[in-house]
C-alpha cells in the first residue's frame, strides 16, 4: 500500500493519542493538543471561507509565536503553501518576496503590520491583511485573527486532493550571497527530514523543545514535524534574551534546543547561570556555522548539556549530517565534534571537485558538498535556470566547500565564494578565524580575501574585541603566526563594532568583501 | 529532489562511514561493516554469474546466521526478491512455497540440505542450489556459498533501475490460520518501517542488537533495516538458549531485542542469572501475543531491563503500534504497558465493526484493526483474491480485534476467528488466558471456542502445567470463578504436555480447534 507522505501525519498523532497533553507553551499560554489542532482547523477553515485554496500562497511574518506553528498545519492540510518571511529582512525584501511569490494573504504578528503597511501599495496579489496578537484591537486595514477563527468549527476540513511532491512551503533563502530565492519544500521533503531528525537528533516523546531558532527559517530546521509527530512539547521563545533562555530551561524542564553558534555563545557567557537549578540535562543542536570546540566544552563539562553539531542548508529540509560521539569520535574530541559529521541515513552525499569528480578523501583536498537524497529540495520557485544549476547530475551542489576529514567525517571549511586564493593556494577562512578566536581578547572574528598585487588575494580579518578587552592589529598577526602557516596568516586586520549576520547567525560576508573589491573582479 | 526508499541506502552508510565497526557477531566469527558489505557485493555478483536477474525470486532457508543477514542486501541491491523460509515449517511446506514464489536458487544452512534433498524432485522452478556453511564439504548436488564468492569482486555490482514499489522481499504468513500466503513487502514498506522501529524503539548507532527473533519472519521485524542503518552491531543467536542468551548479553554488551513472548519467559525462568554480571540494560522488546504483565513487572524490577511491547502483522512490515511509558501510561503500569499501545508516527489505525464503521472508543466495544500506511504490504503474491479481501477501503484489515482502552491504546481481545460466542456474549479467549496466568501451576494454556448444544460455543482451556506443580480441572475452574464473570469461565479444562506454536510463539488455536469442530461448522 502506498499512501501519501503528508505532513498532516504529524499533528494528527498526538491530537488522537495525548489530546490533554500539552503543546505549546507560549508565554504564560498553553494549549494542549487537542487546542492546537481545534484552532489549526479553525484557521484552515477560515482560510477556506476567504477563498484561499489549493496551491495559494499564504505568507506568515512572525517572531516565534503559537501562531507561527498553527500557520504550518492550517495551510499545509488544505494544499494551501506557506510562505514564512524573516522578520530581520528590511520592507523592501519583504516586498520583493511577497510578489515573487504571489502571496494572496500575509498573517503577521502585530509588532511588523507598520513595516507591512509601508509597502502594502506595492503588493499587488495580497487580497487579505491578517495580524496575529492575543490581545487588542486590529489596526486599521487589518483583520483580527482571533476574531476570524471564533466562529468556525474545530473538525478537520474537507480532504483535499493532494501528492508528497506537492508544496509544503516556500521559504527564502537568507541570502549570505545574493538576492533571496524560493526554495520550494515538498510534504515528501519534509516527512523524511523528520524522520531524520527523530533519528539522529533522538527527537522523543518526552521531548520539550526551547525554540530559540526562528520558525521562519527552513521550518525551523524541521522541528515543526518531528517533535509534533512524537507529541513533544514546544516552548516559544519570542527572542533571544539569555535570562528568559535559562528561566524557561528550568521551568519547563526544557530537554532539547537547536540554535545558531551566537545563541550558544549568549547562553555560556550569561553571568547569572549558577541561580538556576536545572533537573533537565538538555541536548543542544546547533546548525549553521561550526562553534569554537571550545563552546562545546564548555557547554558539557561547565554546564553538563549534550552538545550536537549539524549541517544543512534550506534547500536540503534542513538536515544532511550529523555530527555526535559515535564509533570514529570520542566524547571528548570537541574539536571534531564541531566539523559537520557524518550523512544522515538516506544522503548520499559526496564532495566534487570544479570537474564534478569526487575528491580524494585524504584529509586535505576540498571539494563542494553536493547531495542527493529526499530531504532536497524541489526546486527555486520559478527559476527554473537557478534551480537547474544547483541541482545537475541527480546531485544538488551546495556551493559549501569541505574536506573527509581522517575519520570519514566532513568538515566544511568554507563556502565556494569565500575560499581566499592567494598566490594559488587555497586558503580557507574558518582556519584564521579559529586561530584568532583563541585569542582571549577576540569575541567575534570574519576573515576575508581582499586584492592584492602580488599574490592575487591576500586573507583581512574584520575582528569585534571583547567589550574592556584591547589588542594591536600587530599582536593578532603575531597570534596567528604562532598558530598557523605563514601564508595562511591575515596580513592586516580592521576593528569593527559588530559583522553583519543573517538571521540564523551566518556572517555575510559578501557584505564585507563588497566595499573592497567594488572595482575589481574577484578571481576565484 | 525525489529519490526512491531503497533499503541499499542502510548497509551503505554504515559501510562507508564506520568500515572498522563490527556489523556482526556470529559465535565466534566477528565481521566488520567493511565485510559485511564486501561479502554482500561477492555474493550479489554470485547471483548475476547464475544468471539471476532482477525480479527473480530466491529463498534462504536457515537459523539466524551471518549469511542471512548478507541474503537480504544481496539480493534487493540486484533487483531480486528474498523468499525467507520458515524453518520451523514441514517439507511439505516448503515444497508448496518454493513452488508458490517459483523460487529460481535456493540458500540453505547446512543443516537443513536434507530436508530439500527430500523434496528437490518436486520442485519445478529451482535451478540452483546453494548450502551456506562456515566450513566442511558441500553435499552432493549443493554449491558451497563461500566458494561461490570467493573469486567475486567485493564492488558494487552495477546498478540496477528500481523503483521503491519494487518487492524486496515475499514473507510467507506464519499460518495461524490458514495455509501460507505470500506477503509481498516492497522497498518502501521496509524504509518506513526502519524509520519507525528507529523512532519508537530509538533504535540507535551504540545498539548491540540480539536476534532472538528468528530472521526469517517478517524480515526480522525490520530490525535487519533499522539497525544496520544506525550502525549498530548484530549478534546472531541461531537458537533459544537460556544461557546462552546471558552469555552473549555478557560478553557483547547487548542493549536491544525483539522476541516472542515465550522467550521472555525462558529469560526469566532462567535459574543462574545472577552469575551474569550485566553490564548494559537491554531494551526487550516483545512482538506476538502479549505477554502478561507479571512478566513485564520481574523484568524491569528483578533485572532492571527495559520492556517495550510493539504489535504488527508480517503484512505491516511489521510494526503497527507500540506501548511504552508516555503521556498516558505510567512505567509500572504493567498491565496497560503490555497492550499493543499506540499507532506508530504515519500509521492511521480504526477499529471496524462487521458493517465496517468505526466503533465507540468506550473501553468495551470490539472492532476489527485495520490500518492505512505506508507499511502495509504491496499484496498477496499472486493471490489477488486474497489481497482484495484484505486491503478495501483504503485499509488493510488485519483479522485481529481490539478495543480503545481508556487512555486511548489499543489492546488486542483476539483474532478475530478467535472469539467465542457463547449464549450471545463474545468472549474473549485471551481475558480467560490472562486468569489461568495468574495460576501458579499453569505454565502455558489456551482457551478455545468448542461447540455446545445449548449456547452454541462454550470456552475450553488447554493447559499446560509446570513441571512438578498439580491442579485438577475444577481446581482451576474455582480459579477462574474467583477473577472472572461466570459465562466467561471454561466449563472444561484439559491437560497437554505442549501446545502448537508457530516460529514466533503464537498459539496456533486453529490446530487446537480443529478436532472438536471437525463434524461441525463453527459459528461465527
Amino acid at each position: 500500500m502506498e499512501v501519501p507522505l503528508l505532513i498532516d501525519d504529524f499533528l494528527r498523532r498526538p491530537a488522537q493519542l495525548y489530546p490533554a497533553k500539552t503543546a505549546i507553551v507560549d508565554g504564560e499560554r498553553r494549549y494542549t493538543y487537542a487546542e492546537f489542532q481545534a484552532r489549526v482547523n479553525r484557521l484552515s477553515h477560515a482560510l477556506l471561507e476567504m477563498d484561499i485554496q489549493r496551491g495559494d500562497r499564504v505568507c506568515i511574518l512572525s517572531p516565534n509565536s503559537h501562531f507561527f506553528l498553527e500557520s504550518f498545519y492550517a495551510t499545509s492540510q488544505i494544499g494551501v503553501i506557506l510562505v514564512p518571511l524573516n522578520y530581520r529582512l528590511v520592507a523592501a525584501d519583504h516586498e520583493y518576496i511577497l510578489n515573487h511569490a504571489g502571496v494572496k494573504l500575509v498573517l503577521v504578528d502585530h509588532e511588523y503590520t507598520r513595516v507591512v503597511d509601508g509597502i502594502r501599495p506595492n503588493l499587488s496579489s495580497v487580497r487579505h491583511f491578517v495580524v496575529a496578537q492575543d490581545q487588542g484591537e486590529a489596526p486599521d486595514g487589518w483583520s483580527d485573527w482571533e476574531a476570524l477563527i471564533a466562529g468556525q468549527p474545530e473538525t478537520a476540513p474537507a480532504p483535499v486532493e493532494r501528492g508528497e511532491n506537492d508544496l509544503v512551503s516556500i521559504n527564502y533563502t537568507s541570502g549570505t550571497t545574493a538576492r533571496p530565492k524560493g526554495v520550494m519544500l515538498t510534504h515528501r521533503n519534509c516527512y523524511i527530514n523528520a524522520y531524520s531528525l527523530i533519528a539522529h537528533l533522538r527527537v522523543s516523546h518526552d521531548d520539550v523543545e526551547l525554540w530559540t531558532l526562528p520558525m521562519f527559517h527552513c521550518n525551523g530546521w524541521g522541528g515543526v514535524y518531528a517533535l509534533t509527530g512524537m507529541g513533544g512539547t514546544h516552548v516559544v521563545l519570542r527572542a533571544i534574551d539569555a535570562a528568559e533562555i535559562y528561566r524557561l530551561i528550568e521551568r519547563e524542564k526544557v530537554t532539547f534546543a537547536c540554535m545558531a553558534p551566537t545563541v550558544l555563545r549568549t547562553v555560556l557567557d550569561y553571568p547569572n547561570k549558577d541561580k538556576h537549578a536545572m533537573e533537565s540535562r538538555p541536548r543542544f543542536t546547533v546548525a549553521g556555522a561550526p562553534p569554537p570546540a571550545a563552546f562545546i566544552e564548555r557547554l558539557e563539562t561547565e554546564l553538563g548539556w549534550e552538545f550536537i553539531q549539524i549541517y544543512g542548508l534550506t534547500e536540503t529540509a534542513p538536515v544532511l549530517t550529523v555530527s555526535h560521539p559515535d564509533f570514529g569520535t570520542e566524547t571528548q574530541d570537541y574539536a571534531r565534534r564541531s566539523r559537520a559529521g557524518v550523512p544522515a541515513v538516506g544522503v548520499d552525499l559526496v564532495l566534487l571537485d570544479d570537474a564534478d569528480r569526487p575528491i580524494p578523501r585524504d584529509g586535505t583536498s576540498v571539494g563542494e558538498v553536493c547531495a542527493r537524497s529526499n530531504v532536497v529540495f524541489k526546486g527555486y520557485w520559478e527559476q527554473p535556470e537557478e534551480t537547474g544549476k544547483a541541482i545537475r547530475d541527480g546531485y544538488f551542489h551546495t556551493g559549501d566547500l569541505a574536506v573527509w576529514d581522517e575519520v570519514g567525517n566532513i568538515h566544511i571549511v568554507d563556502r565556494k565564494k569565500d575560499v581566499i586564493i592567494s598566490g594559488g593556494e587555497n586558503i580557507s577562512s574558518p582556519d584564521i578565524e579559529d586561530a584568532l578566536y583563541r585569542h582571549p581578547a577576540v569575541m567575534e572574528c570574519a576573515v576575508i580575501g581582499v586584492p592584492h598585487e602580488k599574490w592575487g588575494e591576500t586573507p583581512k580579518a574584520l575582528v569585534v574585541l571583547r567589550a574592556g578587552e584591547q589588542a594591536s592589529e600587530e599582536q593578532l598577526i603575531a597570534f596567528c603566526r604562532e598558530n598557523l602557516a605563514h601564508f595562511k596568516c591575515p596580513t592586516s586586520i580592521e576593528f569593527r563594532d559588530e559583522l553583519p549576520r543573517t538571521a540564523t547567525g551566518k556572517l555575510q560576508k559578501f557584505k564585507l568583501r563588497e566595499p573592497y573589491w567594488s572595482k575589481q573582479r574577484r578571481v576565484g
